[in-house]
């Protein structure tokens, strides 16, 4: 539908969520997942990583806000060595139920869960788990729930 | 960074939050901020609506899966009416920390605003609140926050 000129230039930009320790997850993101890391912002009391699928165009810290499909990471400095850190909720039970789930898709859903497997990362659903065979689940470091399902996928 | 081949496919689709309210949620970013209804699946407990600002080619049923800054909004069934249904947490207090935001870049992020405060829509930081004077945070119609911000932004 063709957008009024009021909101032509807007993008979904990012979606931010809060990690515990910062090393973990961008090992998960970058290593496990294959996300660039584009910008990092360091402040008093926290960082902001940036994070983004290379979509041909470079993604710089300057461009950065000019596409779609970029992840930021949150990390209030100290919760990753506070014992009394309980960690966050991943937005899928109660008390705290609302955020679902980030969803990457991918062209070869078996072979990219089979490497997740081999590579140690948990998962909520693998495959082969109740009725919908074609998507998975797994867990990042802070058992966020990240959806894995074939780009060809095309439900009724 | 290039990609190794066993990830060089995987595309960072959609982001998932539940609503209380689909009428209300539709509306907000559908006609607020010019996204695009592109695919609704109803099952028997519940509905997903996918939305999507036009990027210039064609978001389908078909094809959704195969581009990045899809927002997916999960309606459980009833809880627009229930009386006993306390809402979602938005993520962003305790109990229920962890999820953020989600981001919308604009051209123009005064006349965005100035929009957004014609139209009613809560502001949880505007513009002229604290020391980002370049950024506003707006909220759904559950609550969760959405980050204005522009596209030209260059932090440090």
């Amino acid at each position: 539908m063709p957008r009024t000129a009021e909101t032509a230039s807007f993008k979904f930009n990012h979606t931010m969520i809060r990690v515990k320790d910062p090393q973990a997850s961008l090992k998960f993101y970058t290593e496990i997942l294959g996300m660039d890391l584009v910008a990092e912002n360091k402040f008093e009391t926290f960082t902001l990583y940036f994070l983004a699928f290379d979509n041909g165009t470079p993604t710089t810290p300057e461009n950065r806000f000019q596409r779609e499909g970029i992840l930021e990471l949150t990390h209030n400095h100290g919760t990753e060595s506070d014992p009394n850190f309980a960690g966050y909720a991943n937005g899928n039970s109660d008390p705290g139920r609302g955020f679902g789930h980030i969803a990457i898709t991918v062209d070869d859903v078996e072979a990219a869960c089979a490497r997740f497997e081999k590579l140690g990362v948990k998962f909520q659903k693998k495959l082969t788990d109740g009725k919908m065979k074609h998507i998975a689940f797994i867990l990042d470091p802070d058992g966020y729930w990240v959806e894995v399902l074939p780009g060809s996928f095309k439900p009724q």
